[in-house]
């Protein structure tokens, strides 16, 4: 079993990567269906004739999918305490039914929490690429992570 | 029928507000299930131990969830063409089962698109509510709108 990762285990500048992910269309039309009834979300022919040019995920669903990816690539596996936030999520490219995405992080910042001693902060970025190796989203959020020490010592 | 709604009908500084959402907890587990299998958005007794102190919604099922509302309250009756992203997004108190949920947007910021002329730009403000009228979410976003003169004049 992989090692429990608490926030002393996070390398500023270090990139990870994260795991894959198979886009289908009966998903992306189920969770536009359920959050994100626009029609170029929905239907191939309505979609044709907006700027996505034929059916793509809602940005939303993009973003659920990363958060899966994440989960399964280290999150469940750690002292994860959450989020406040995100500074900046870009949609860059439309995702497509049949994409592979990938994905990958890098911690850009970590510091104690001045409120709570059991804490640790990182700030991440995050990037999705498909198929083709073009990046089609960024996230740039913040995580709360507990400390190994529990009682605060660094 | 409600008036379609092109760029131009959007107002700086006026605030709208949007549909409820009551949240279940059947919801609120399916949705992490799928997408952010953290035990704290799992597990009532898993969750009593962490920060958010008992069962709540993974911040994207309420990013999507918000994202429904948007829908059924204006983008769907609308020229929505997407959005490049979000500059900010706030999670500011646990989403609960049973909770009901309300939000409004303002329009902060309405610009002609300037690579575009059949595009316009809106900075947008949207806040959600909780039944105790505490603000459980906040996004500053950038949406796009086709014009209602389709040969871009002002």
């Amino acid at each position: 079993m992989a090692e429990h990762i608490y926030w002393e285990d996070f390398q500023v500048g270090r990139t990870v990567t994260l795991g894959e992910k198979h886009v289908t269309r009966e998903e992306i039309i189920a969770f536009a269906t359920e959050f994100d009834p626009q029609p170029f979300h929905l239907d191939e022919t309505a979609a044709k004739d907006t700027p996505l040019g034929g059916l793509a995920a809602s940005g939303w669903h993009s973003c659920a999918m990363l958060m899966r990816m994440i989960c399964d690539g280290y999150l469940v596996n750690s002292s994860s305490l959450g989020s406040p936030g995100l500074d900046e999520v870009k949609w860059l490219e439309p995702v497509r039914p049949g994409d592979v995405l990938t994905a990958r992080y890098t911690c850009v910042e970590a510091r104690p929490s001045e409120s709570r001693p059991n804490f640790g902060v990182c700030r991440m970025h995050y990037e999705v690429f498909n198929q083709f190796d073009r990046p089609v989203m960024t996230w740039d959020c913040t995580q709360f992570f507990g400390r190994r020490s529990a009682d605060g010592s660094p």
